[in-house]
C-alpha cells in the first residue's frame, strides 16, 4: 500500500495577508514508519490567528517560526492508521501539533488521545482545546472577574471570545461582547446570553461602552489590540484587569504594531495588563476541560464550529479569521464530505 | 501689617512646551483669615513632571486639570507664620499642596507637618516627600523586585528613578538605570552604586540592554515612556513585571501619546504591566518615611537636590525637568539668596 500525503510547506514569509503563493502545495510519498513512530490521518485541522505569527520571521517570540520549506504549523485530530509506538493503537484518536496535511508521522511527543464518543472531534479543537483553555485560564486565572462586575471582550464571536464571555456568565458577571457585524451580535445576545454586544464595523466602540459599561470596565479579555483596545482603556475601572491574549488586528500588519496610546490609563486607573500564554496552563488543562464538559453537558456552555471542507482550500480558509467571515471556532476537514 | 502674594495663575492650557506666556504671574494681597485657616508662607516649592498633566484639560486623568485663572498646583513646603487653626502654630513647617506661590491660606486638609532639625526641608520634596513614596511603594509592591532579579530603571537620575534604584540594590537586585548623559551616567554608577547605566542620548539602548541584562530584564520600573518603554519590552524576562510610573517623554506632546509597538511581548514573556499611583499608598506613607530615613542615615540612600532659586523663575526652572538639566529632585526656592 503506497500512501500519498498533501501538504502545505510554507515557501515564503507572507507580507500582509496570507496569500496561495506563500505555500507550496506538495504530494509526498507516506514514508515506512520506524520503531516508535505511529501514523496518523488527520481529520479536522484547527485554524488559529496565533499561525500567522509562526509564519514570520520573528526572533522574539514563544515558540520558533516555521522554516522556510516546512510543513505549515497546526493543530489537528486525526485517527491513527498504523503504529509501531507501544502507546498507541491503531483506531485510537488523537489531538496535537500535527501540520496543515493529510497524513502526520509522529513519534507521539505532545499527542493527546481524544473520544469521538464524549464530543464531536471538532470540539477538541474549540470548547475543549487550545482556545477553550486560553479562554478558561485567561479569564479565570488573570482576569478573575467576580460576581457583578463587568467583563468585556473583543473577537467575541470568536473560538475563545465566546467562551470568556460565557464563562463570565457562568461566574456572575456582566458580559458586553465586541464583534463584526449584526448578526454576530445577536448570536452573542440571544444565543450565548450576553448582555450586551458592541458591532464595532458600524458602532462608535468608545460611545458604546460608555452606554454599556456605566461604571467602567473591571476586566477586558483582548483578542485584537489595535484602536478597541485603546477605546476599553479610555473606559477602565480602577483596578482593572487586561488580559492580552492576541491582537488580530495587527498581525496582517506590513507596518509596526500599533501600540496602545492610552496605556498611560494603567497608572489612572491602578490597572494591569498581563499577557496569557496557553501553554503555561497545560499541566492544569484537566482541570479546565472538567469544567467546560460540565457545563456543555449543562447546557450553560454553547459552542458553534465553522468547518470548511477541503485541505486545498486552507490558504483561503485562513483567511476567513481575518476578514470576520467565520462564525465560531473555524476549522479545516481534510476531506470533501 | 499689609502682606504680597505672588503666585503664577494658568492662563491657558500649554501646546507641548510650557511657555511663560501660559501663566499670569500675579501680586495680590494676602487675605485676612477666618476661623479655621492658618497662613503659611513658602519656603520650597517642589517641581514634578505629573505637574505638566494638571495643566491640561483631561477628562479622563486620576486628579482635575488646574482651572484657567486658578493657582498653578504643585507641593510645597512652607512656615506658618499666622494660624486660627487649633492644630497648626506660627512657626510650624508643612508640606502640602500649597500651590505656585509665596503664600497660600489653608484650612489644613492635607498638610503634614515636617520637622526641619530632623531632615533639610527639600528632602521632604524629594526621598522623604512624594517621589520618595512614589519609588518605594512603586518598586516593592508592584515590582516586586527579588535579590538576583535585574531591574531597570529610566529617568533613574531623577527624582524617582534613583531611589527606585538604590532601594533595588539595598534589596540585593542587579540594577541598571538609564539616564540623558555621561555626567548623569557616572553619578548612577560611581555615586549610587548601580551596576551599569545606559545614556540614552549617545547608546543604541536596545543593544546597551542585551549587554547590561544578559538574563532580561525582570523589573522594569518606566518613568519616561516612547522608544525606551519599547526597547525594554523587547528584552522581558519570563513573568517580567513593568511599573508605569509615568511617561515623561510624551507629556510635551502635541500629537497622540505613543503607545507601546512591543506590548505584545507581555504575552511571550507572560509579564504584567501596573500602573502605580502614590495617592493610593499615602496610609502606609510612615512605613516608607521609617525605612527611607534610616536609609539615609546609614549613608545607604544618598538623595540630591536641585535647588534654584526665585519664584519669578518658575516656568523656565519647569522647562529643566523636560530637556533634562536638572541634577537631582528639582525644588524651586521660593526667596533669592
Amino acid at each position: 500500500m503506497s500512501l500519498t500525503n498533501h501538504q502545505f510547506l510554507l515557501a515564503r514569509r507572507p507580507q500582509g495577508t496570507v496569500q496561495r503563493s506563500d505555500f507550496d502545495y506538495a504530494a509526498v510519498p507516506v514514508p515506512a514508519l520506524a520503531d516508535g513512530e505511529l501514523l496518523i490521518k488527520l481529520e479536522y485541522i484547527s485554524l488559529d490567528p496565533a499561525m500567522r505569527g509562526w509564519m514570520n520571521a520573528s526572533e522574539d517570540s514563544y515558540i520558533p517560526p516555521v522554516a522556510i520549506g516546512e510543513v505549515m504549523r497546526a493543530i489537528a485530530v486525526g485517527q491513527v492508521v498504523e503504529s509501531r509506538h507501544a502507546g498507541f493503537a491503531a483506531g485510537d484518536y488523537v489531538n496535537g501539533l500535527l501540520g496543515v496535511q493529510e497524513y502526520a508521522v509522529s513519534r507521539g511527543q505532545g499527542l493527546t488521545k481524544v473520544d469521538p464518543k464524549l464530543a464531536p472531534l471538532p470540539l477538541y479543537l474549540g470548547a475543549l482545546g487550545m482556545p477553550g483553555l486560553t479562554a478558561y485560564f485567561g479569564l479565570l486565572d488573570v482576569g478573575q472577574p467576580k460576581a457583578g462586575e463587568t467583563v468585556v471582550v473583543s473577537g467575541a464571536a470568536g473560538a475563545v471570545g465566546a467562551v470568556v464571555g460565557q464563562i463570565a456568565k457562568i461566574k456572575g458577571a456582566r458580559v458586553v461582547g465586541i464583534a463584526g457585524g449584526a448578526d454576530k451580535c445577536r448570536y452573542l445576545v440571544d444565543v450565548l446570553g450576553f448582555d450586551a454586544a458592541i458591532d464595532y464595523k458600524r458602532e462608535n466602540v468608545a460611545q458604546a461602552l460608555r452606554e454599556h459599561c456605566p461604571q467602567g470596565v473591571d476586566v477586558y479579555f483582548d483578542n485584537v489590540g489595535g484602536e478597541i483596545l485603546d477605546a476599553v482603556l479610555n473606559r477602565l475601572a480602577l483596578n482593572a484587569r487586561i488580559v492580552i491574549c492576541g491582537a488580530i488586528s495587527q498581525y496582517n500588519n506590513t507596518t509596526p504594531v500599533r501600540g496602545p496610546a492610552n496605556y498611560l490609563q494603567l497608572l489612572v486607573k491602578r490597572a494591569t495588563m498581563k499577557g496569557v500564554m496557553v501553554s503555561d496552563y497545560y499541566p492544569r488543562a484537566m482541570e479546565a476541560i472538567v469544567a467546560m464538559g460540565g457545563w456543555i453537558r449543562e447546557g450553560k456552555l454553547k459552542t458553534r464550529e465553522d468547518v470548511v471542507q477541503g485541505l486545498d482550500t486552507f490558504p483561503e480558509t485562513f483567511q476567513k479569521l481575518f476578514d470576520g467571515s467565520n462564525n465560531g471556532k473555524l476549522v479545516l476537514q481534510v476531506a470533501r464530505g
